[in-house]
C-alpha cells in the first residue's frame, strides 16, 4: 500500500521535528488545537452530521449513536481536556537516574519521545482528539485509524487540528488520520514496521485480538475489562453491597466497571438478598451459579458457562459462590483479563494474599474497581488502560507514551 | 502443539508459585544452581562433545565451534555468574511510587514479576544458564528454545538446573528447554499467547526477523548493533583513532561493535591515513566510499551500497566521508539499528546537538561504544540489548525482567 508508506513515511519525519520541541512549542501548539476546536465547533457539527445520518440509515442502536454523537459541550469538553494536557507536566527530556562510573563515563537516563505511535479505535470521535493531544505533549507523532461509522466526523476533527499546529509553526504530519476504513489499511498501519514504534488498539475484544494476531510492530493491549469483587466472609456486608452496586451500575459501559461477583458460601446466605435489594435501582440482571439461584431464588437466573469471563458492557452481573480465597483467587487466574480486581474484607491475612497473588493491574482493598483510570489515580489523562506487562501496565498516560535513551559522555575511554 | 501446550501451562503454574518466594529462596535455588553446574561438570561436558562431533561431521566453521564448545572454566565461569547474579538486589516488591488521593484511596505501584518469559537462542550453550538464572531472580518462569547443534548440551544443562531447583524445593518447571528444535516448535512458542508473556530472541538479525515477524506474543527485539562512529571536525584526531579502533577490533563478533564510521570532509584526509594504520594491527578491510578510496588508495576498496547498514561481526569498516553532523545524523537515522553510536568532538554545540537528535539506545560522546552492556553501565547481568523502544532500551537486566502493578487500598470508596 503506497498510500501507507507515504504516511508512515510522513509521520517518521514529523517525529523527528516533535523530539525537538521544547516544552512550551508543544504546550502553544496544543492550545491553538483547543482553541480551533472551539472555533470551528459548526463545521465539526456538520461533518458529525453526515455520520449521525448513515448510522440511522444503517439501524445503528441509540446507545451507539449517542456514542457517536457530538454536541457543543461534547467538544468544548474535548478542548478543556487538551487545555488540562497542556498544563501537565512535559514527560520528555526528565532525567531518570544516571552515574559516573569507576572509568570516568558519566552515564544519563533520559526519557525521550517513543516516535510514531499508531492508534485504532472504533466509534467514540473524542478519541481523535484525545489520543493526537497527548501523543503531541510526549513529543510523539500519531497515526490515526478511526472507524468507519464516524470517518466524517474524525476527517474534520484531524483537519481542525492539523491546520492549527501549521497556525502556530507545528508540522501538520504530526497528526495523520487514515481516511481509508478498509480492513486493509488496518492491517497495512499494523505492519509499518518501518515506521511505527507502538501501536495502541482502543475498542472491544474484537479489534484487540485482530491487531494483536495479526500486527508486526509492538502493541500495548489495552481495554477489555473483565472485573471481579469477592466478597470475603468477614466483609462488612454494607460495605460490600455499595462497591459492587457501583462497580455494576454507575458506568457499565466502560472498562473498569464490574463484571463478575464472588461470594464467600459462609455470607452469601446474608450478602445475596442485600445486594439483590441494592440491584434493583438498575434493575440489575443476575445470572448465578446454583447456589446463588437457591439463595435468591426468582431474582437470579441460571449463569451460562460464558457468563464467567463475559465482558458484558450492561447490567448483568455473573454471581458465583465460593469455598473461600483459594477459590476465589482460582476463578479469577480463569476468567479475569488482569484489569481490576477488589476483595471486600476486615482480615489482614486475607487482604495481603489476594494483592499479592491477583495478578491484574490494579488489585482493590475495600474501594470500587471504577476508580481504575490515569485522573483518578493522580497520573492525568490516558490514552487507555494497559492489560498487558511489558511497558505500561493500568492507566497510560503521558509517562507510559515515553522511552529513554542513555547518555555516555567520555573523555576518550576505550573497553 | 500439545507438547507445547503443557509446557505453556505448566510454565504459568510455576510462574504462580515463583510471584511469591522470598528473596532467600530464589537466591538458595540460583546458588544451588551454581554448585551443581560445577559438581556436574563431567557430566555436561560428555553431552557438549556429542554436540561437537556432530559439528565436525556437519562441517562447522572452526569459529562456530568454539562458541558452542564447553570446558572446566566455561562451566565454571557459568556458575560464578549465577552467583553473581543470586547477590544482585531482587527487584520484585521495590515499590516504584504511590500516593494519598484525595478520597483517602492509598495507591502503590510495586514491582511484580513479568510471568513467563520466552527465550528463543542460537549457538552459545551458556545462554542457557545466564537466561534461567536471571528469569530465576526476578520471579519468572522461563521456557528456553535453543538451537539444534547445542541440543544435547542444552538438555544437560536444563537437567542439571532443574534437578538443583528440586534439591531445594522450588519447582523444577521453573526452567523448561525445549528438546523439539524443529522450526514448529519455535512457531509455537511464538504464538503462546495464553501462557507466555513476553518473548525474548537472541541472535542474528535473520531470527529477530523470523520473531518479528510470526509472534503475537509481545517481543522485545535484542541484538542487531550496526554501531556508527562520526568524527566530527574539531575531533582529537588520536582519541578518535584510539575510539574507532577499539570499538571495530576489541570484539568484533559483538553488537556493540562499530560496523561504520563517518569522517567529516574538513579532516578526513588527516585523519584517515593515522586511522588506516592504526587498524593494519587487526588487518582490518576498509569498505570506503570514493572521496575515502581517493584519500586512502590501495588501502581501500570502494564500498557496495549494501556495506553501509550491514553487521559484519568481522574486521570489516564501511567508511563514509560527510559534509558535517547533518549529513551524519541523516546517515545514522538511516542506516543504524538504534543500538550505539558515538560523536567524538571538542564542540559543545556538535556534542549536544548529537545526543539530542541520534534516536539510539546509547549515545555516546568521546567513548567507544563497545561499553553498551549491563556490567558496563552498572546495571549487572543482562538477556541482551534492547533496541526497541517499548519496555526496555539498551542493556535488560533484571530491572527490565519486571512488571507492575497498582495496589489500591480503601474504607469503602465508591466512585
Amino acid at each position: 500500500m503506497d498510500m501507507m508508506d507515504l504516511i508512515g513515511r510522513r509521520a517518521k519525519e514529523a517525529a523527528g521535528l516533535l523530539a525537538l520541541l521544547s516544552t512550551v512549542e508543544k504546550d502553544r501548539a496544543i492550545l491553538a488545537i483547543a482553541d480551533a476546536l472551539e472555533k470551528m465547533t459548526g463545521q465539526i457539527l456538520l461533518a458529525n452530521q453526515k455520520d449521525l445520518d448513515a448510522a440511522v440509515q444503517n439501524g445503528m442502536s441509540t446507545a451507539m449513536q449517542d456514542r457517536l454523537r457530538l454536541t457543543p459541550e461534547r467538544i468544548a469538553s474535548m478542548a478543556g481536556a487538551a487545555r488540562e494536557c497542556a498544563a501537565l507536566p512535559d514527560p520528555v527530556g526528565q532525567v531518570i537516574e544516571g552515574s559516573n562510573r569507576p572509568n570516568g563515563l558519566q552515564i544519563t537516563k533520559v526519557a525521550v519521545p517513543l516516535g510514531v505511535v499508531g492508534i485504532i479505535f472504533e466509534s467514540r470521535p473524542n478519541a481523535t482528539v484525545d489520543c493526537a493531544v497527548l501523543c503531541l505533549k510526549a513529543g510523539n507523532a500519531c497515526i490515526l485509524r478511526g472507524g468507519k461509522e464516524a470517518i466524517h466526523s474524525n476527517t474534520a476533527l484531524a483537519g481542525v487540528m492539523r491546520t492549527a499546529l501549521e497556525s502556530v509553526g507545528v508540522i501538520a504530519d504530526a497528526v495523520q488520520l487514515i481516511e481509508d476504513t478498509s480492513r486493509e489499511s488496518a492491517v497495512a498501519l499494523m505492519r509499518l514496521n518501518q515506521y511505527v514504534d507502538v501501536l495502541v488498539p482502543r475498542g472491544g475484544i474484537g479489534l484487540i485480538r485482530s491487531v494483536v494476531e495479526n500486527a508486526t510492530i509492538p502493541v500495548i493491549e489495552t481495554g477489555a475489562g473483565v472485573c471481579h469483587a469477592y466478597v470475603e466472609s468477614s466483609a462488612d456486608l454494607e460495605m460490600a453491597a455499595n462497591i459492587v452496586h457501583n462497580g455494576k451500575t454507575s458506568r457499565p459501559s466502560v472498562c473498569n466497571a464490574l463484571e463478575c461477583l464472588l461470594v464467600d458460601s459462609a455470607i452469601a446466605g446474608d450478602f445475596l438478598p442485600l445486594l439483590a435489594r441494592r440491584l434493583d435501582s438498575h434493575k440489575v440482571e443476575i445470572r448465578g451459579c446454583p447456589n446463588t439461584c437457591k439463595i435468591l431464588g426468582d431474582r437470579a437466573v441460571p449463569a451460562a458457562d460464558d457468563d464467567y469471563g463475559a465482558e458484558f458492557f450492561d447490567f448483568i452481573l455473573a454471581v458465583k459462590v465460593v469455598t473461600g480465597i483459594d477459590e476465589a483467587i482460582a476463578h479469577i487466574r480463569t476468567y479475569s483479563t488482569r484489569h481490576s480486581e477488589v476483595i471486600v474484607t476486615r482480615n489482614l491475612t486475607a487482604a495481603s494474599r489476594f494483592t499479592r497473588e491477583v495478578d491484574s493491574a490494579a488489585v482493590y482493598v475495600n474501594a470500587s474497581t471504577r476508580f481504575t483510570d490515569g485522573g483518578e489515580f493522580g497520573l492525568g489523562a490516558e490514552i487507555g488502560i494497559s492489560t498487558q506487562k511489558l511497558h505500561a501496565r493500568g492507566p497510560m498516560g503521558l509517562r507510559e507514551l515515553v522511552s529513554y535513551k542513555y547518555i555516555i559522555a567520555g573523555d576518550g575511554q576505550v573497553r
